[in-house]
Parts: structure tokens; C-alpha cells; sequence
């Protein structure tokens, strides 16, 4: 099988000029077959803002009410997946945006939370990837905005760590396929404090500790989560790391718990 | 060669939802392959609006300033393409969406007036469609946002008439290519007070005398223009007709002057 990467870079790092120039500088380095994933950041609550869209957090989380979720379309699918487009495209690799609704690349269903309303938020059903791997052949790298649709007309924000480790199980049937998540720290770090502190090689139990014991907060946990499924349904590399060090393979490799 | 019918579709269309959903039934029955690309209408002038930009106005048309830029990318190639590829999916029809960027399909060139300063407007330099034809060939439907890049990360603004017609004459080298410009209107009109007057086949020389004598004006003309450069260079069929004819062929039909 061919190898495939799939990078996932993080909004800080898009919002981040120099340091997504330099993202896409060591993207294009990565060999073999590639997918970017791309989160949104800020910048689609900067533009709520601006709109005057009153942006409602539930548990931490925006809630993604009609208005909002045209916001992150807008954003999301147009500006910056388009934007990544023309910039891979005038360093030489011959990239196309998508979102879910392309091809039905991805499938998802509206949450439907007991409790809580999470308004126009997917869960992904199911992933197709026929148009894309035959894309992937021509040499062409795939820019994934994270939006999903129902098949009935809707579309739905998912989360793009989730996007990114959903595609990878489901692309390696058919390819050896490393999932990169690319953020602002060279990996997990056993001392938050310390940036030189990354774990090489990260059991799930290791990562229950870590969470247990507060090392490992906030976005990371579900970040690693779903690094985690996606280890344990067929990928062949799980990495977290940074820009610096896309292209080297250096970060934290999720590895399955030894016996 | 097979049959392709590009579909431009303009933006009181698509800003109208019952007109919309017609369209996109009528585009449904269209045999062969097919692309669909539509204009944005009013909604970046909206957007623009609320976000308190000024639309500056340079001889009856919009400056696509830097931040109006940002905007068109956003409603084109996000709200209102993610839509349409949304609603297709829906109706069974495998769609992508696509601006010039992706795949490098429509490369451009900044326009350099000597006196007017249009902003970041795109002449089409060349339209390369070797990844969408792979796409065709797989019964996708690839719907066309009208922004351009000029292969140096900049994306541009240019006019949905134009893009459908350079992309029909470069997919005439391998398809009988038909171009219809879907609109508000029956085909062009010999009495603009009667919806019924339909003129069959137009002439280049009996549209240079409508113009004349102010039958055919504003946004018509440079559609019409663009509708004979593709007619005069390998398209077999250029048709103006509305959504109730867009899959029954009625509508004006542009023809090569008789000697």
C-alpha cells in the first residue's frame, strides 16, 4: 500500500502568518500522498463578532446556531480553505479544497444530545472517499475544511481533530496512513512547563494518568482521543507534534498499551 | 465526444429559494455531464454592508477592494457554493464544489487598467481541467465558484459569465459543449416589455443593432459578449433561457452570422 499523510494543523497555527507559511514549507516536504485538515481558529468568532451574532458557549463549546453556522461555512469553507488552496498552489503542490458535502465526502448526523443543544453540530456517520483517492492518485492534495452534511440539505460544523481521525481509519483500507496533528508544543509534554518535556511514546493508560493527574487539559484530551480510535482502527502512525518538526517525524507517537 | 452542458446560474436565482430549488430540479434532468457555475448575486454586498465595508463603485461596478475581496471569498466560494453542493448531494446528484484555485483550473492575470483601478479582479489567462474531466468522467458534477488566482497566492474576483464561457471553449476540445445562461428572462428579448418575445437565434450583427438601439443593455451585453467569444471558438450551442426551460432547450440560441 501506498503511504498517505494526513496533517491536521490547529488554528493557532493558521492565524499565525510566518508560522503557517513555514506549516506549509514543511508540508510540502512530507513524501508520499497527503491530506491537510484545517481548523478554523478565531477567526470565525471574530467574525460573529463583527456581525453582531451573539456567539453562545455551552460547557466551553460555541454553540452553532443558525446564524453561526453560516459564519463558519463562510469562513471555514471560503476563506480559509481557499486561502491554503492558492498558497499550496504557488509553492507547486496541486491542491483542491473540500468540505463534507463535496463528494459526500463525509456524512454526519445533527447531534441529538439529551440535555443539551448543541444546535448544527455533526457526529460523522460514515466517510466515502472514492473521488478523493482517485484525486490522491493524480498527485493532487486534498484541503479538508471541517464541515460535514446530513444528505438532506444540512450542512453541520464537526470538529476537525475528529474530521481528520475519522478520514484516516476510514483511507487506511487503502493506504498506510500516518495521522499528524500538528499544534503549537513538540508533542505531549510531561511537564507543561517545560517544552522540551515530549513524550517520544504515549500508551492509552499513560494518557489516562496524564489527564488524571491534570498534565494533560483542555483541547488536548479530546485532540489525543481521537488520535487514540483512529490508532486503534487501523492507522499506522498517530503524531502529535509541531511546524518545526513536520517533516522529521520527531513528536509523541500514540502507541497501543503493552500487555 | 460526449455531451457537457455547462449551466451559469445568476444570482437573482439563487437568491430566490423556490426559483432555486426549480433550477436545481431542471439542472437535474440535463442528461450527460454537466457543470454548474453561479454568481453571488447580492449577498457580498449584504455581507459587505453589515460588516460596515464600503462598497466603492466604479462605473456601475463594485471595486473589489482587499477587505471586499475577503467577502466575495467567503459568500462565493463558501455560503453560497457549500450551499448548492449541499442541495445537490440531496437530490442525487454527486456534486464538488471548485473555485479557479483549486486544482490551478483558472489561472489569472491582476487587471491593469491605465486609468481605473478595479482592485482585485482576475483576467482569465488559462483554464487547465485535466482533474476536473477526471471528474466528469465519474459522473461528478463540479460546481464552479467564479474566483480565479493568479498562481502567486493571490485569489481574485471575476465575472461567473466569463468563467463559464472560458471554461466551455477549453472543454470543447473534448466535449460537444453546450453553454446556457440561466437568467430571469425567456432568451433575449425583441420587446423588453414582452416576456413572450423570445428571440430564437441571435446573430452577432443583430446583437450589435439591439444594442444600438437599447433593446439589450446592462448586464445582458457583456453575457452576450462572452456568449459569442465561446460560439466563435468551439462551443457547440450558446443558449439564454430561464429556469423553466433549462432542461427543455427553448430559449435564444446564438448563431454565427450568415454571409
Amino acid at each position: 500500500m501506498n503511504r498517505l499523510t494526513i496533517v491536521k494543523v490547529g488554528g493557532q497555527v493558521i492565524e499565525n502568518t510566518e508560522l503557517f507559511k513555514e506549516c506549509l514549507s514543511g508540508f510540502k516536504k512530507i513524501s508520499g500522498n497527503k491530506i491537510l485538515v484545517h481548523g478554523g481558529g478565531n477567526s470565525a468568532t471574530d467574525l460573529a463578532s463583527k456581525l453582531g451574532i451573539e456567539v453562545k458557549m455551552i460547557n466551553g463549546r460555541r454553540k452553532t446556531d443558525a446564524s453561526m453556522l453560516d459564519v463558519v461555512i463562510m469562513v471555514y469553507a471560503g476563506l480559509i480553505n481557499k486561502k491554503i488552496v492558492a498558497e499550496l498552489q504557488a509553492i507547486g503542490c496541486n491542491s483542491a479544497g473540500f468540505s463534507g458535502a463535496d463528494f459526500d465526502l463525509i456524512r454526519a448526523r445533527k447531534r441529538n444530545h439529551p440535555e443539551i443543544d448543541f444546535g448544527f453540530v455533526g457526529d460523522i456517520e460514515d466517510v466515502h472517499t472514492s473521488e478523493l483517492r482517485l484525486l490522491l492518485d493524480e498527485g493532487v492534495i486534498p484541503v479538508i475544511a471541517p464541515l460535514t452534511h446530513d444528505g438532506k440539505t444540512q450542512l453541520l460544523n464537526t470538529n476537525a481533530d475528529t474530521v481528520a481521525s475519522e478520514m484516516a481509519k476510514e483511507l487506511s483500507n487503502y493506504y498506510n496512513t500516518y495521522l499528524v496533528y500538528c499544534c503549537d508544543k513538540k508533542g505531549v509534554l510531561s511537564d507543561p512547563e517545560n517544552e522540551e518535556s515530549a513524550i517520544p511514546y504515549l500508551q492509552e493508560k499513560e494518557f489516562a494518568a496524564l489527564v488524571e493527574n491534570n498534565i494533560v487539559s483542555s483541547g488536548m484530551i479530546p485532540k489525543l482521543e481521537n488520535g487514540f480510535n483512529a490508532k486503534k482502527n487501523g492507522v499506522t502512525e498517530v503524531i502529535i507534534t509541531d511546524v518545526q518538526n513536520l517533516s522529521t517525524g520527531k513528536g509523541t507517537r500514540l502507541s497501543m498499551d503493552s500487555a
